[in-house]
């Protein structure tokens, strides 16, 4: 897929993915809705499979190959869901997955990616020593590289998600989403200004690692440098196919402390009985705000993931597993 | 109520508490399946309103008061959920909750029976001292007690859920309950009997206070004497009201480790993304344990509750909340 996608492309990721991925459920909360003087629809996507939205975008993307393009496998790098996310999605096609994961990535995270399969490749945690052994990788073994968000068919498929929301809840005036490479974002971007023209889509992203609300207010991609965020799914920097789409659809994009990100976190855990990972909670921390653009209004939350290690908590110091 | 409920008591109960409380979704988690080679569907009272089962107890009590009775408030002692949730229902209908609470309570569980409104009572922590406070608070106030489960309108309501469930999951083989005092076990027992005869209702109950395992094998109520175990809303004994009911409709109770309880608690948390309390979690316990009675079985399962301290997790040593 070589031109920017439409709606169309969103609709026909939701039908390729559809036998393999959740519907995740939309979950609301009368005390959060207080909090925030809103009403919050929250789409929850840390049920999904593989605990994050990213098997819709991975599951798009190797689901679009050819037999012949799919028969060396496929690679990325990730220290994160996209890798967990492709080794499943590999698996469902019986086709065989490469990540490339920085030496330092925590075990538990190591662990998800092998469970599902994948032949791991370490790296030193730099952006040329993991750009160098991917291109390695796809050298020797010929798999297709399904880059994590800077992809039109990552996009499409991580757009699902909005398109499942919309149809389950119409006339919302806003939908948030986190905002780490921009694949959800501007997925989401697309799919809901084509539904639901009416409704704003605006982005949480973390203060220590706002290079999309810089770049959205300069015009131009800025990219953070190895920024220092618990919100680990959110370190990464727009690419220069997300980049355009956000853009072109999305409306505001607003910055969290990590305190707030903390916090909102907490709540979701403690008031919804779920578990969310830090990039996902970000969303209710731009609403915790109680900035006026969200007083009063429907608004659709993307919890984009679930994938915590539950020995590690925030709010907990000193933490010795036992 | 003085007979002894049948279905018929569960269901109006259900309609006089359906403004109320939410009608929780049933989950399942392939992953849970496969480890327990069964097929599970869980009922979710964590998202229940206060965060348990036993607003459904309580909600049906306090709203089966005449006006007349109604009118001087209810009272009960508690150091957990049903405190919070009496509270609850009394605010719903307007009228004055007591609930008397050991001096030791944690302090997350008297912020929540404050927060719903309710006066509290603390009391030393003997059954002695908690049996004459609840005595005092009664004979001043004119208040009506509302027992945590020995109780009919309290079993009725606690049905409920089972009534759900029943009706969202057809021709299950099992039903599992944790089991403490015993309302939601002989609730559940009561309306799954009636609703689907060849359903088997089995108690999980912790091993550090088996008092139903060895009641319901002895013949007779061997309560158990502050019995030490992680579940908390398990440390209770059942009532000779909730026994005759057990013994007449429950075919099996299941004990379960300390260890075991904790592992179901994480893997439930890691694996469906969700919080549940020890208590709930000791349902789960029972299945991990693969006892031939399980395999290859359609297993409801009630996740009665959610409301845990998330600043001390039993999996994670000296903890320090920041």
């Amino acid at each position: 897929m070589t031109n920017e996608p439409t709606i169309k492309e969103v609709r026909e990721a939701a039908e390729r993915i559809k036998p393999f991925v959740h519907c995740t459920p939309v979950l609301t909360c009368s005390s959060l809705n207080r909090m925030c003087e809103a009403e919050i629809f929250f789409k929850c996507e840390n049920f999904q499979k593989a605990g994050a939205f990213k098997i819709r975008g991975a599951t798009n993307a190797v689901f679009t190959l050819t037999n012949e393009k799919a028969l060396h496998g496929v690679a990325t790098h990730s220290s994160g869901n996209h890798g967990a996310a492709l080794a499943l999605a590999a698996r469902w096609r019986g086709i065989k997955p490469y990540v490339v994961m920085p030496e330092n990535a925590p075990q538990v995270k190591r662990g998800a990616v092998a469970g599902y399969g994948a032949e791991i490749v370490f790296c030193k945690p730099t952006l040329a020593a993991r750009e160098e052994s991917l291109a390695t990788v796809v050298d020797h073994t010929g798999a297709v590289f399904i880059h994590p968000y800077n992809d039109y068919r990552v996009i499409s498929g991580q757009g699902t998600a909005a398109l499942e929301l919309c149809q389950e809840v119409p006339e919302l005036d806003i939908v948030i989403t986190p905002v780490g490479g921009g694949g959800l974002l501007s997925g989401t971007a697309l799919a809901v200004s084509a539904l639901s023209p009416k409704t704003q889509v605006i982005a949480a992203e973390p203060k220590r690692a706002d290079d999309a609300y810089r770049s959205f207010h300069a015009g131009i991609i800025i990219p953070s440098d190895n920024p220092d965020t618990i919100a680990d799914g959110l370190r990464t920097s727009l690419g220069d196919l997300t980049f355009p789409l956000i853009r072109k659809y999305v409306r505001d994009i607003v910055t969290v402390s990590e305190e707030g990100i903390v916090t909102a976190m907490r709540l979701i855990w403690e008031r919804m009985k779920i578990i969310v990972e830090p990039s996902a909670a970000v969303t209710l921390g731009a609403l915790l705000t109680k900035a006026p653009q969200f007083s009063g209004k429907r608004i659709g939350v993307i919890l984009s993931g679930g994938n915590v290690d539950l020995a590690h908590l925030p709010w907990i110091e000193k933490t010795v597993e036992q």
